[in-house]
C-alpha cells in the first residue's frame, strides 16, 4: 500500500472544523488518509513519497452536486436567448445529434475542466451515461451518476428508459470500489407526471438507490404545476410520496414558505446552481432562507451550457455574495457555510459514505492543494475568505481522490488533455453546423 | 521607435465592434497601434519583436473604472459584517494607521493583481494619492486617480483636503505622458454636505478635472439623503448643479425611475460595481434599467475589502448574470455589452482620450492577450460568450499599456512581485493588530 505524506503550511479539515492547521502534515495511506496535524517532531518514516507545500494549503475536494457534464460540447454555443428558443431552437436540436462517443468526449472535458477547478466528485444527469461512467473510471474523478427520465414520450419509450436506468444501477453503481454511485434521475415534474414518478419510486426503492431531479427552477414551471395538478413542485412531489425516498433537487428557486419547511422536514438535499439559475433568468433561489430554516442545501454548477464553466470555486463565492445582495444582509452564508456547502454537504447530498467531503482519519483521500503565493490571497488576514472571497479555479494546482493523484503542478495525469480539446471541438462543429 | 508585431489566432477589436478577427496581425509603433486586421501575404518587416499568439486571443485591457486599491492591505480582514461594524470597527481604525509607504505597497499589490487579471486603467479614490500615481509610472498601468474629499471634519479639514486635490491636480494630471489623469473624490453625499460639494464644483471647473462620487450605494444612504435634505441622492445632487461637470458615480444602486432619467440626461458615467454590492448587502443595482434608458455604464471592482478581488472579468460575467437573474430575462446584457462596458465604456467614463478602450489604427497600444488552450475555452462556439461566461483572470497572459509590455507568459515584468507580497503581508499584521 503506497503512502504518500502532504506537508503544507496550511491545512483546512472542513466538515465542522474550518480552523486551520498550520504547518501540518497529512499521510495517506493507499485510498484513505492515516493522519492528518500539525508536523510532528520525528518525521513520519517509511513513506513512498513526500508533496511539499510551502505557502500551500490542502483542503477537502470539491462537489459539484448538479451537472450535465457533456454539456460542455454547447458551451457558448447559445447565449443570451429567452429560455425557450435557447431549448426548443438550439439545445435539443443539438443535443438529438449527440453519440455515445460525444458523450465520453464532452465528458471527459468537463472532467479536465473539473480537476483542474479542484472538483473531486459530481453529480451528473444525462444520457449514455456508461459512456460518463468510463470517462469517471479511466480520469480518476467521482461520480454520481443518473441517467435522465422522460416520462411524456408514450409508455413504451417511458418503460425503456426506465430498463436503462436499472441497467446502469447494476452495472455501475459501486462501480471502481465506490468511486461511481448511481441515482434514479426523473428529469422534473413537468417531464414526469405523477404516475411515471410513481414508478420510478418503487424501482428506487427495489434497489435501494436516491433520486436526482429537477424541481421548482422556473417561474414558469411552478404555474404549469399549479395549473395542471393545483399544486406547486415541492407540494406536488410531497403529495405523491417522493420524499420517502432519498431526494436530492436541483435548483428549487422558487420556494413558498411551506415548500422551504417540506424540504427541511422531508430532508430533501437541495442543490443550489447559483451561477445557471442568473443566466438563464431562472432567477434568485432563498439560499439564506433555506440554510437558517435547516435544510440541507448543496452547490452545483448545472451543465456549461448554461453557466458557461464549471467552477465551483465561482459557485461557492457566487451563493455567498449573491445571498447577502439579495436579503441586503452581509452577514448571510459567511465563507465557512459556503465552504461547507462546497465540500461535507455535497458529500452528504449525495449520500456518499461517512467522511467524505472533509479530512479526517479514515476519511477517503479526496483532497486539492492550493497554490497561495498569488496577489490576490495576499495579505494573510483570513484564508477561508480567501478562498471564497478571492480565490481561482486555477489557484489549485494538485488534485488527489481516493489516494489517486489527478493533477500535479497543474498537469493531468490521468487524461490525455490534447486529445480531449481537440475532440470536442470537431464535434462541436459536427453538432451544430 | 520600437516596432512590436503581434500575430494572433483570433483579434477583437471592440468598441461597436466584436466580430472576431482570426489569423489576424496587429502593429505596435512606439505607444500606438499602427495596423491592425487579418494577416498579410507580404510579411510587415523591419519590426524589432515578433509576439506569436497560436491559439491566442488579442483584445483591448480592461478598465475598472471603480477601486480602492492599497484596500487590498485588508482584503480578508473583515468579512460577513454588519456594514457599519465593518466600517466603524474594523476598516476606519486600520486606515487611521496607514501610513504613505503601506499606500504605496498596497496599490503595488493591487496592481499586481490587476495586471493578473487584464486591467490595463483603473480608476481610484483614496488618500497619499501622490503614492498611487509613484507606483502607477513605476509599474506602467494606467489611472485616473482622485483624493478622497470629506466635508464634515470641520472647515479646516474640509480646506485642506480641496488643497490636497489642488496639489494633486497641478502635480500629476498628465504625468508620463498622459497615463496618469487626475480627478477630483468628493466621497459621497452622506460626508459632503451640499455647500461643500459647491466647493468642490467650483474647484473642478477651474482646473478642468472631473468628479469621482459615490451616489446611492445603499437603501440607508437614500432614507438619510430623504431624511436630510428631502431629496434622494441623485436627485440632490441634480438640484445642486453637480451634474454639469463631468461626473463618474460610483454604485447607483438604489435608484428612482426619476434618477435613471437624469442620469442620461446629464450624461453622469455610472461605474457599477455587481461584487461589492452583493458581499455588503448594499442590493442589486436596476443595471438592465439604466441601459435601457441609454445611460453609459462601466464596471469597477470596489476595493478588495469589499469584493474580495481586482477581477474585471469575474465583474463582466457578474453584472451579465445578475442583471438576467434579477429581470428574470436571459437576453438582457449579451456578452458583447458585458465587454464593451468592461472596456471602450470604462475609457468614456473616466473621460480619457479617443480611441482608448478598443484597437484601431491610432489607439493607445493598451491590450492584453489571452491564452485560449483550456478547458474552459473549448469548444470555440462564440469567443466572446467564453470571454464574459467562462474565462478567468488567469487566463491572460501578456499585458501591454500604451506599448509597455507589463506581463509576458504570466511574468511581471515592472515590478519585484515577491516583495510586494512580502511587504503586504508585513504590513497587514502591523495594521490589524
Amino acid at each position: 500500500m503506497e503512502r504518500i505524506l502532504i506537508r503544507a503550511d496550511y491545512l483546512l479539515p472542513g466538515g465542522e472544523n474550518w480552523d486551520t492547521i498550520r504547518d501540518a502534515e497529512l499521510l495517506i495511506e493507499g485510498e484513505v488518509v492515516s493522519y492528518l496535524g500539525t508536523r510532528r517532531e520525528h518525521p513520519i518514516g517509511g513513506v513512498d513519497r513526500i508533496i511539499e507545500g510551502k505557502n500551500k494549503l490542502v483542503m477537502p475536494g470539491l462537489i459539484n452536486t448538479h451537472t450535465h457534464a457533456a454539456m460542455t460540447l454547447f458551451r457558448g454555443y447559445a447565449d443570451d436567448l429567452p429560455l425557450m428558443n435557447w431549448l426548443e431552437q438550439k439545445i435539443w436540436p443539438a443535443e438529438a445529434r449527440l453519440n455515445k462517443d460525444d458523450i465520453y468526449w464532452g465528458t471527459m472535458l468537463a472532467i479536465c475542466e473539473m480537476i483542474r477547478g479542484g472538483t473531486t466528485c459530481f453529480a451528473d444527469m444525462y444520457f449514455h451515461m456508461g459512456e460518463v461512467a468510463r470517462a469517471c473510471l479511466e480520469s480518476g474523478i467521482r461520480a454520481s451518476l443518473a441517467h435522465g427520465l422522460i416520462g411524456i414520450d408514450g409508455p413504451q419509450e417511458s418503460e425503456k428508459s426506465l430498463q436503462v436506468s436499472r441497467e446502469l444501477v447494476s452495472d455501475w453503481h459501486g462501480a471502481g470500489d465506490g468511486l461511481i454511485t448511481v441515482m434514479l434521475g426523473p428529469h422534473a415534474p413537468y417531464t414526469c407526471p405523477p404516475q411515471y414518478l410513481e414508478k420510478v419510486m418503487t424501482v428506487a426503492g427495489d434497489l435501494k438507490v436516491p433520486i436526482h431531479i429537477h424541481l421548482a427552477e422556473t417561474r414558469g414551471e411552478v404555474e404549469e404545476c399549479l395549473n395542471k395538478w393545483g399544486k406547486r413542485p415541492i407540494e406536488l412531489m410531497d403529495s405523491i410520496g417522493l420524499f420517502a425516498n432519498q431526494v436530492l433537487a436541483a435548483h428549487c428557486v422558487h420556494l413558498s414558505e411551506d415548500e422551504i419547511e417540506m424540504l427541511v422536514k422531508k430532508q430533501v438535499s437541495v442543490a443550489h446552481n447559483p451561477g445557471s439559475n442568473l443566466k438563464l433568468g431562472s432567477g434568485i433561489a432563498p439560499l439564506a432562507d433555506l440554510l437558517e430554516q435547516g435544510a440541507l442545501v448543496s452547490l452545483g454548477t448545472d451543465g456549461a451550457a448554461s453557466n458557461n464553466n464549471l467552477d465551483m470555486i465561482e459557485e461557492m463565492r457566487l451563493a455567498a455574495i449573491l445571498a447577502k445582495g439579495f436579503r441586503e444582509n452581509p452577514t448571510v452564508i459567511p465563507a465557512r457555510d459556503a465552504l461547507k456547502m462546497a465540500t461535507r454537504n455535497g458529500a452528504r447530498s449525495l449520500f456518499l459514505q461517512d467522511g467524505l467531503g472533509m479530512l479526517r482519519v479514515g476519511s477517503p483521500a479526496d483532497l486539492i492543494i492550493l497554490d497561495l503565493n498569488k496577489p490576490h490571497f495576499h495579505p494573510f488576514h483570513d484564508l477561508c475568505a480567501h478562498i471564497v472571497y478571492a480565490a481561482a479555479a486555477a489557484d489549485v494546482e494538485f488534485v488527489m481522490v481516493k489516494g489517486r493523484i489527478l493533477m500535479e503542478q497543474r498537469k493531468l495525469l490521468t487524461i490525455d488533455e490534447e486529445k480531449v480539446l481537440q475532440e470536442a471541438n470537431e464535434r462541436a462543429i459536427r453538432l451544430t453546423r
